[in-house]
């Protein structure tokens, strides 16, 4: 690769996964690195590893040339899970990450790098890193979900990454579809969350196959022992009607909190990203009509609804994305404004 | 009144009423006016009626010394219920006057007063008047709601006017209470407009109140020839039951949806107005304690819910501060600048 100069380096302390890289103004990433996050050693066992990895990631990228010899990062972005505080850059207690309470993740790695650091939730990061470099460039008002284990997303509003007046920007897993409804985590029911994350999908499908007994339904789910929503995925895929139901459903639920958000906010785009939509078009073309047939039209006629594009990626480089144009918006010039230096 | 460079003037077209002002860089209003719209009229009478009323505001404006002598109001802005076009200025057939069709009113506006002149939708103009002049000074993210006729809303993010994709910044109105519920109006069905306008409380009471025939229950509703929102709010606050019934879940249904906005946009502020607004803290205490016992821990810890403060201003306000802060940001400095000149 050509030499960058202001890349920087992005870190993603997920549950089961690190993952770090060297992500340039332009968005390359080079030395992209990731292992299992091992949470039961503790975050003073892991922290330092996931240092190492850091700076094994800028050694590759000075050896591949984006560093120039000499060279540093300009700066570093760290993504993880809430509850945290961006501003303070402390990590209050990740739910991914039991037992690390209030670590001060962004001192430690402005100790370790020596370069100005920043920390943002991770939903947030990967909604901007989508829209700086993923499936979001050129647009305005983009919104970002994502449908893991959990449902998170974050927004960037005319331009600006939206944080919000508590920090995280928007909790979009907790938008009611069935008011009401399915207990989910934290202290409302009915929620996104509740019906649509890979985990509650897999517990909607083992409740529906357990209901099977003694009607003459059947169903291929009922041959695994667990069932995960890419089995749910799968079977509805091949015509299983108990899972084609649960499939439908879901679609149904994430229709209602998708509209919502090209309601309210009248986006440009919503990207959606996380596991469940490694389903694709079978997640993609449903909701697409429901949500185009059901928004304002005004909002309906703006908006485009794409999968994200940065997979496994995008906790590296929204967490670059955040550090390119948080930290040091004077000092690391977009590749376009270099043409002109 | 002391006098004020750079006024503006303030059009409200609703659907009852014309009503007009002078609004100074600071928020006052000078020469308020209105009076019947007389739709009927149509646009070509009613349109030279609304000028002749805001060159009557300018007459009262310099009168009261708020314009100096000679001087102009700067520019003017318009309020107007849609469909409309903000960026080309023209009413493109507002639900609420009928036979409006494509009427350019900035152009016509401009030509008459020869000053720059600004469009836009009646709710958002209205949180930009909470917002600059309001419930709303010194927030940041603020979120408007207006109950009334219809249920409508804006949002202020991080200090700028939403304005989306489709250039109505949102329609909280169509968020989804209870999907797959009422009908209401448009393309949605169980929306928070389809169960908690002042003409969907009024609906749901006259249906409650002709299912109790044969019940043995009764309700002071029985005996209103017409119910109307106000008559809701009224019998619920005297303990009638059935009015009871219907207000609670009225504010069931107001509470999701002001969570779900809470929850996406972490506002500081959520500002609620418009005539169902009129019952209080009938509306407001139980409102409030169900958002906050719903939303995400830190975003509810964030925001305050309150009830807006610029009454039947609210249009004429809205649309002056749009004015002032859009069409000459550099020619209409605010007052604090002022004072460094």
């Amino acid at each position: 690769m050509e030499a960058a100069r202001h890349a920087v380096l992005g870190l993603d302390i997920g549950g089961t996964k690190l993952a770090v890289g060297v992500v340039t103004p332009d968005g390359r990433v080079s030395g992209f690195l990731a292992e299992p996050t091992r949470r039961e050693d503790g975050h003073k066992v892991t922290i330092p590893r996931l240092f190492a990895l850091g700076r094994e990631a800028v050694r590759i990228a000075r050896a591949e040339g984006v560093l120039g010899p000499g060279e540093d990062i300009a700066a570093a972005g760290i993504s993880c899970g809430g509850p945290l505080d961006a501003v303070t850059g402390v990590l209050l207690g990740p739910l991914h990450l039991p037992g690390w309470i209030d670590v001060p993740i962004v001192d430690l790695a402005a100790a370790e790098f020596r370069v100005p650091v920043v920390l943002d939730n991770d939903a947030t990061a990967a909604a901007y890193g989508e829209y700086r470099f993923g499936a979001g460039r050129g647009t305005s008002t983009m919104v970002y979900l994502t449908i893991s284990t959990g449902v998170g997303g974050g927004a960037v509003i005319d331009g600006r990454l939206h944080r919000g007046a508590a920090g995280n920007g928007g909790e979009y897993g907790h938008i009611a579809v069935r008011p009401g409804g399915r207990p989910g985590f934290g202290n409302r029911a009915g929620t996104l969350e509740a019906y649509c994350s890979g985990t509650a999908i897999a517990a909607r499908a083992t409740e529906a196959v357990a209901a099977l007994d003694g009607t003459g339904r059947t169903s291929v789910l009922s041959a695994l022992s667990v069932i995960r929503a890419e089995d749910v995925a799968a079977a509805a895929r091949d015509g299983d009607e108990v899972a084609r139901e649960i499939w439908n459903e879901t679609i149904e639920l994430l229709a209602v909190a998708v509209t919502d958000l090209v309601n309210i906010l009248e986006p440009d785009l919503v990207v959606l990203g996380g596991g469940v939509t490694r389903s694709g078009a079978l997640l993609l073309d449903p909701l697409r009509e429901q949500v185009l047939a059901q928004a304002m039209p005004p909002a309906a006629a703006a908006v485009r609804i794409e999968l994200a594009q940065l997979g496994d990626m995008v906790g590296v480089v929204g967490a670059g994305a955040v550090a390119l144009d948080r930290v040091a918006p004077s000092t690391v010039p977009s590749t376009l404004t270099d043409l002109h230096v």
